[in-house]
């Protein structure tokens, strides 16, 4: 290689995978992450109650669409979608959805401490937290945030994202949420390398990604921000000494090319590209007054059944954040939501099930889910049979199938005490041998490589190659 | 590696090579492709005859929104779209556009024939076309083709890309298309492996790879859904024995990932995740007419000036294909096109110059353009300094500079007489030492990683991916 040309740093890989090995840390020692913990949640206490859509401030229905939108015009509005599909048990509705679109930032800074990478993390309270404080990203910001529209403080260490030396970067990768509550939101999910001179500030601290990818395992403790970034960082699965044939070495190969899958990484692309040819998506934003079947009154808009989701409106009072005081709308999910990956061993590589998922608020038309993706709740009213695939064997799985088990939140800042039980169960043989057309068992290393790239991984199956990756 | 699982053919890059460096065949030797051309022209007869938009047989203009569009619903429409962004001399107009929503498939069938991977071109006449016959993919069918909607002939050879044995593909990526024309159209493209038993019928030849690339040289031969196809291809851009200080050596090490380049993969993802995020683009539909600064006469749909396009109306009569006659409105650009790359040497391995550019009709925000692409005769009603950067040093080239210059067509069933000039410019030190925001030097090696994924490099960039990889 000539002078001034460059080639991927040969190190990174080895320095992250370290730190993901390092359990435990002298900046601040796991055992000592409660306490640590328990005082932000006293630093940064919040109060949230409940106030009419119709009483909040700075908040109105425009008067011609029925929009929720804020007088500003910006942060996000509340409008209605038209969808019409190919594929499920519905294939025409109306809903709300919540258009954000704003590209906003969620960057984890890292730097080398006693020689092992620390991921800056920050105690943040968000109003639809069903806990108050959850261990998030180093920065999470909205266009909204960054250009001040909301007059508040500025977001402490957003210039090393905004700013950052392209050498730097680790990770920066565009990725989706939530396709049934959010019309094409994506988020910047950024890893960026920072220097010793940045230090962590009241409210955040250093943990290695060992540390932060064993918190996964802790009910609503890692916030969704912060696990959709963990997925994009570019870590292998672990490097057992010997092969053995126990779980870990199968998760070690599934993170290593050569030990191939199931499918080449072609034939993954060209199913892909399949399913985004035939399925069918037409998602049209109509007004929100002209969303039939939902119900807008004082205190909420929702659905006549009660189903899904309802928008209501809340008053914050918060301390530790930019702004002490403000009124918003938060959707609020109906049920708890169960998101499983199966995964199973082929070969002796570890293979996970994903589903190639249409939903109505994505850009392209499906990305790649958990095998489960589902709130049972909502299924009630529908024929029997309607159940989604795969959830009777997720559901019936044995303890010692069950490789994680934890309930974890979605976004506080925009959905209220939205829960969602996430599990990996490993299966046998039996278990979808010959592979349904919109399911595929994948490696680790596929769907890293597919994390390098937008809209493929759907948000709910980054959470859980986050979890993946902390069973190394 | 366990039985069961797989790993990437690892002969597949040699054959693909291999028949790219076959610049001649026995199957149909290039001195005789011209009497095999000739032949096909008088098989293939067309007849184009302008008739007016207002009695243009199954199109009909909404009575609500003065759309064009087809009684059948399907195909395509001509509607209106109303643009906002923040880039470019002109940052908020209206203007007609094509909205094709369903997904074609362009395929090239690929067969070994006597040792060397063959294409299986197809001689294809289109409305559009200046000259009748181009050199087009095996297959190019719109859902509506395959579906039977337009009551035609079945496609010949489809069953080879609708029914592919996973094995089978070498390449299968959704690929946007020009979008200041179409709204959010994507064509599938694909190469598959067929075997021995697949003859090239009537109006079909078999030409290698380097055959292929070799007539990309001839004016207005190979088609541009022939050239997205190929520049898909997972080639390399050769080897040649000894490294030398030529062009074909800073060509061979561009294709190299070992070799290096000015930015890591790492950082142009980066790069171009950070351009999504920073620009905007709000592109709605409207109906066509509320497009203001635009007439609809009989004979066409035209801006007030003269500029950009008309839409017009065929009746076509034809030989060779599915259908004998009907009648479909055309997008007739004014003005012939320039797309230049400007190429340099870096190190010793050759770099092409990248534009992130907004267009309206993408379904992201940017996609990688060529260093310059518009049609100069748009400009001149703008304030001077409007003319987009490096026409200056494109339109000053020396001959010994030019490394590629040929006038290709754009895709001749949507587009009447749509030209572009394609040149690939080689500049040395002084030109973009420091890149300007929106421009990047890219690898053809990092190309082509970009390529096996949607949405990353835009349709005349690909024409010039393919043009560069024909100077091997």
């Amino acid at each position: 290689m000539m002078p001034g040309l460059r080639l991927p740093d040969p190190l990174l890989a080895k320095r992250i995978e370290e730190s993901a090995c390092a359990r435990d840390s002298v900046v601040l020692p796991t055992d000592r992450f409660g306490d640590w913990l328990t005082e932000r949640r006293r630093a940064q206490w919040q109060e949230v109650r409940r106030v009419p859509l119709t009483a909040l401030r700075g908040w109105d229905f425009e008067s011609d669409t029925g929009n929720l939108v804020h007088a500003s015009g910006r942060f996000f509005a509340v409008e209605g979608l038209a969808v019409r599909t190919d594929t499920g048990p519905v294939r025409r509705w109306r809903q709300p959805i919540v258009n954000q679109p704003e590209i906003g930032v969620l960057g984890i800074a890292v730097r080398e401490i006693d020689g092992v990478l620390h991921c800056l993390m920050q105690a943040k309270v968000e109003p639809g937290n069903v806990n108050g404080v959850q261990l998030s990203p180093t920065v999470q910001a909205t266009k909204s945030n960054y250009t001040g529209v909301h007059g508040g403080a500025p977001v402490p260490y957003l210039e090393h994202f905004r700013d950052a030396e392209p050498s730097a970067v680790i990770a920066d990768v565009l990725q989706s949420e939530q396709g049934s509550w959010f019309y094409r939101k994506r988020n910047r999910n950024m890893v960026v390398e920072v220097g010793p001179e940045v230090e962590a500030v009241d409210g955040f601290c250093w943990l290695t990604l060992g540390q932060v990818l064993d918190l996964l395992r802790v009910d609503n403790l890692v916030s969704m921000d912060a696990r959709t970034v963990l997925s994009c960082v570019p870590l292998g699965s672990g490097e057992p000494d010997r092969v053995g044939d126990d779980f870990a070495s199968a998760l070690a190969l599934s993170g290593d090319p050569a030990a191939g899958g199931l499918h080449t990484t072609t034939e993954v692309l060209s199913w892909i590209t399949d399913m985004q040819a035939r399925r069918e998506m037409d998602a049209r934003r109509v007004p929100l007054d002209e969303v039939d079947g939902w119900t807008r009154g004082d205190w909420s808009i929702s659905h006549d059944k009660g189903r899904f989701f309802s928008v209501i409106g809340v008053d914050v009072e918060a301390a530790g954040r930019e702004v002490a005081a403000w009124q918003q709308p938060l959707i609020r999910p109906h049920g708890t939501g169960v998101a499983t990956l199966l995964v199973r061993r082929f070969g002796g590589v570890l293979h996970a099930l994903l589903n190639a998922r249409v939903e109505a608020g994505y850009l392209d038309v499906v990305e790649l889910a958990p095998t489960v993706q589902c709130t049972p709740g909502n299924y009630v009213d529908l024929p029997p049979g309607s159940l989604p695939p795969f959830l009777d064997i997720a559901r019936a799985a044995r303890a010692d199938q069950v490789r994680f088990d934890a309930e974890l939140s979605e976004e506080g800042g925009r959905f209220h005490h939205a829960r969602t039980r996430y599990g990996i169960v490993e299966v046998g043989t039996g278990v979808a041998d010959t592979e349904p057309p919109d399911y595929r068992w994948l490696t680790l290393h596929q769907l890293a490589g597919l994390l390098q790239h937008s809209h493929y991984v759907n948000v709910q199956a980054r959470t859980l190659v986050a979890c993946l990756l902390g069973l190394r």
